[in-house]
């Protein structure tokens, strides 16, 4: 069954507010098993509403438009979508007594104009609405069904769940399930040289997404039963777990890349410390916002001038003299100060020139040096990043993430390091 | 000149991500004078894409797609809006340089694929794209414009502002110029009582929006020329200044809550440190983004544990066992400790419990102590926030700022603090 989605409201269309509306409804009905082909967004208007609806029914079998439910005139996606069906509006006397009530609750007098809401298209279903005045709407016609939803998304998402969820499900045959496989340290189009084979598939689907400093596989499956779908989504997955290894750190859309790394530092008894110098505090934060780091996270610093990399960090006065505090040589004593000085088993530390200004020729700006130091053992990786100081703090960020991960990861398997 | 807007891409069609673009792109060609009836979305899909863009092409002046100018075979986006305009592709020269300097860069091989980024529909603009591998383009023919961005909203964003924005404006005859004034300490509804007289303007107009811990208020005005917006738009701003003094950080759109801290404690000759625990040096990365930081952020602390705030912030044992480390009097003893260690002559220091787990009835998750010293002086407030782990985490960064900037006024205003 298709879906087509229209979105009714001029602060959309304005880009006042983000469409959040639609973003949920796309994922929830392809979760039913729905298959969305367009989303468009139109204002209050309607002769172009009604043209987006016209044009929403000739190509799709099922039509959810939200927002423009409203008491206002300016609210009209009820009677232009009842003039798309050719169907006549009539007082709901239910809807009516259930929006006095809810007025008279709020203790606040109804304005005339409230009473539209109430007028719903001739033999349509009503939806309650439990946190506002305006009823959902569906309505069925020459096999067409159109949806009616509020605009607020704490009316509508409630009323999707408790009310269009289960009409979908009744209606809908088939099952939509998705497994994501996470990567890191490898880049999109390595990772597509490696999944030609299956990007061709039409069941399951295989795609791939960029993130900064990662890259997550989508394995989609449609099937009849939630059962048969992950029957087809599981070898697809065990598959590209084999084929990149290390490189994937989850198949599970809720962790993280840092919820990974604290859940392998747990796993093998360690606990870190984080020594930034261009990153600023940004590899603390992402580890600490994993509930339960504490565990792991002792402390950190955030070294940013050379005398602070000298005192917290024991960095050698002549090695920033000879090499720089952006430098190899810098990155490892500030690693291995970490260590020492907080007596964790593990350090994670940066330093770079993350710009726009202080860059040269041999040490241009977007250079960082990330430094991993294991139960003593250090290894050091030169990284070229390029964006604005934020976009190369952000990638150091999830780089310096990344290399500790494999650095564990060696530390563990080859049983040797550095 | 009426413009419209399609975003191409499954995840946006499947509701894998919020598409956000199309907001940012919306609020940006509203302001630029563009009137915009429709927006769409689409996926990587020849026929519906194509279809998508003559509808496009039948009702608007100019269309802006974004996404799909991947270096993948799903990305089709260029090939099939130079189709729709029947231009031939060809190869780009300085765009094949670019790419391949891109790569050599970053130390990483160049694939196949990505040659196909640089060939561009005939006699096109080519937009460069300084944060990654895709070009944007402008194609125009028959009266009517095609502009192609590419999906990553940090390519994205400052492709337009570089590159769309002064083209769009060159075409407009009506100017639309705003500026907004951005308050840091006040709500929003606060805000919103103190201009309902200016609420109902039609030119200029003024509209707040909220973000996490601030409240900016944007005017703007239409005019026939730059001179004559900017003449409407500055007293109305003049007076937002004038109602809400102290509040206002800045009115200037480039300048962030950081930013202007920064800008206020170099003025001011103040250096400053950082004693983070639920921050977990959110704090130091916000300052340390603003370039030239360093005049004025030497170091800083993440104490996560209550050994680290004894041993690093002076914290002493019995106000941890008699308070708990979220409290006032730990969140007082962290930031005197944090000037006393480094020699800095203010520091901000957060405790508090950012969930999900750690809350009791006296001391729930979100409540968090801010503590500021100057200069040997002290000052502590406590807070409520709500929401993920996340969330609270960002609502303390930003309140953390703005505490910080209230007690650095004080401090010179009224020359007694604490």
């Amino acid at each position: 069954m298709v879906v087509e989605l229209i979105s009714v409201g001029t602060e959309v269309l304005l880009g006042n507010i983000v469409n959040t509306n639609a973003a949920y409804l796309a994922e929830r009905c392809a979760y039913l098993g729905l298959s969305c082909y367009y989303q468009s967004v139109v204002g209050d208007n309607a002769e172009r509403l009604l043209g987006t609806i016209n044009t929403a029914l000739s190509r799709a079998d099922m039509i959810i438009l939200c927002g423009g439910l409203g008491p206002t005139e300016d609210d009209i996606t009820k009677e232009t979508a009842a003039k798309a069906l050719s169907l006549e509006l009539e007082m709901h006397e239910q809807s009516k007594e259930r929006i006095q009530a809810y007025f008279d609750k709020k203790g606040l007098k109804i304005a005339d104009s409230n009473w539209k809401q109430a007028m719903i298209p001739k033999d349509a279903i009503v939806l309650p609405n439990d946190n506002g005045t305006a009823p959902g709407v569906i309505m069925e016609k020459n096999g067409k069904t159109v949806i009616l939803l509020p605009g607020p998304p704490n009316e509508l998402i409630p009323m999707f769940e408790n009310s269009v969820a289960p009409y979908i499900m009744e209606k809908s045959s088939a099952i939509i399930y998705s497994q994501v496989v996470k990567l890191c340290g490898i880049g999109e189009s390595a990772v597509e040289d490696q999944i030609k084979d299956m990007v061709g598939n039409s069941n399951p689907t295989v795609a791939t997404y960029a993130k900064t400093g990662e890259v997550h596989i989508r394995v989609t499956a449609k099937a009849d039963d939630e059962k048969e779908a992950k029957k087809l989504v599981k070898p697809i997955v065990k598959e590209l777990k084999s084929r990149f290894s290390l490189y994937v750190y989850t198949s599970n859309a809720e962790v993280s890349l840092e919820a990974a790394t604290v859940e392998l530092l747990e796993k093998n008894g360690l606990t870190i410390t984080t020594a930034e110098s261009c990153t600023g505090g940004m590899v603390a934060s992402r580890i600490i916002n994993v509930p339960g780091a504490s565990e792991i996270y002792k402390e950190g610093f955030v070294t940013y001038s050379n005398k602070a990399k000298k005192l917290r960090l024991n960095v050698k006065k002549a090695t920033l003299s000879k090499y720089g505090a952006v430098s190899e040589q810098t990155a490892k004593e500030m690693s291995k100060g970490a260590c020492i000085n907080t007596k964790a088993d593990v350090s994670i530390a940066t330093t770079g020139i993350a710009g726009p200004d202080g860059g040269s020729e041999a040490k241009p700006v977007g250079l960082v040096y990330i430094s991993c130091t294991i139960c003593g053992k250090t290894k050091v990786r030169e990284c070229h990043f390029s964006g604005n100081r934020m976009k190369i703090r952000e990638a150091a960020t999830t780089e310096a993430l990344t290399f500790l991960r494999m650095c564990v990861l060696e530390y563990y398997s080859e049983k040797h390091f550095a």
